[in-house]
């Protein structure tokens, strides 16, 4: 194969994890739109955030088809292949992130009222910046190709874990002493949820960016024990 | 392209079909079993559907080396090309049903004690139901390349959301009339959730097998009116 073809091949490589950062500022900017939303009950952001989801699909629509024509066309091998690999799965992550973001933007609206409780808006804030940070991080991770910040990103998931947990004992808390606010506090508990989820594909990506690097699978996350699901 | 190539492709992807079929096969089992640990608190049914989860995913990854790998070599290109990023697609959903069929087994655990109500059960277990048939459905016409009959299932998923939502505004009258429930029914919900999303998936397998058969997109689904998140 020509230096010629290699070159024009990697520059392809790199105009993809282009358009998978684009994909991944959309998601980020999504979710904390969506959230924001959320807390500070800004249905017009709320609304914006749900339409500008369609972006993001049509994007991830477009990464497919380039990544298949890619594959067949350059019959990628060892690397080339992971990276090719990689750049489909984090693809199909960041459209799932944008959806659950879209999702919490849903339910900011049918609360149609804020968080009432300072410590709960705290929490789920909290909960987003440190869901967020991965994000970003992850991403960072995929461009500068840096195995070992995305096995940090991997690790730090087990916090987002705990913030839920709290975050679903509060509300349950909230549920049993007042049912008044029961049905706010079942959206608040799907999109606390939701957040947890986004956090579980920044490891995802995680993952793929540490296989696309090294070859090597990361280990498994620890025993994923949600505390809200046993042995309760 | 001579005959026998032709010939030799054509059964890869009938290979291929095959194994996208013994996944849906996989992911409707732990689907159903999972439902079933759920109303009749069959515990070990619920461990045995959570282990299996592994054997989809094994499955869902050896059919991603092999649709990359059949892309590489055979650079597909019209019908062939949908028929493999249609097998792409329903992978990734079957993969998903099955991830949301373990949660609800996990659940099962959680709640440690069945659907208390009849009226309850009859609900999550009718919605399951549909959602299985659609599910069957949507496969059969995959394998058949069946349009019409996708397009079916796509319009029977609006049946699974209205059952979700009468399970969703029930278990939140079993919550405000006894606080002690409280814990069990939003374990419910999130099942409920979840049945309704592996109608979802059902959805985008039929949109996928209808554009793989016709080269067109299905009208999309009349605007989603989730009533649980409307004006709540």
């Amino acid at each position: 194969m020509s230096e010629h073809i290699v070159s024009a091949f990697d520059q392809e490589l790199t105009d993809m994890a282009g358009k998978i950062a684009e994909m991944g500022g959309l998601a980020e900017r999504a979710f904390a739109d969506a959230v924001s939303a959320l807390v500070s009950q800004d249905l017009e952001l709320a609304r914006t955030t749900i339409r500008q989801d369609e972006r993001l699909d049509a994007l991830h629509h477009e990464v497919e088809v380039k990544l298949i024509e890619m594959i067949a066309r350059r019959q990628p091998l060892g690397q080339d292949l992971r990276e090719i690999t990689a750049a489909t799965r984090i693809a199909n992550d960041l459209e799932r992130v944008g959806d659950l973001a879209k999702n919490v933007a849903k339910r900011a609206i049918a609360i149609d009222s804020g968080l009432q409780s300072k410590k709960l808006a705290i929490g789920v804030e909290h909960m987003t910046e440190l869901a967020l940070s991965q994000l970003k991080q992850v991403l960072d991770a995929y461009t500068r190709k840096d195995a070992e910040a995305a096995r940090r990103v991997q690790e730090a998931d087990a916090e987002v874990d705990a913030i839920y947990t709290s975050i679903f004992r509060e509300l349950l808390t909230y549920m049993m002493e007042d049912p008044r606010v029961i049905t706010q506090c079942v959206h608040l508990l799907f999109c606390a949820k939701n957040i947890e989820r986004i956090g579980d594909h920044a490891t995802n990506i995680a993952e793929n960016v540490y296989y696309m690097v090294t070859g090597e699978r990361l280990p498994e996350e620890r025993t994923k024990m949600d505390e809200t699901m046993g042995p309760a």
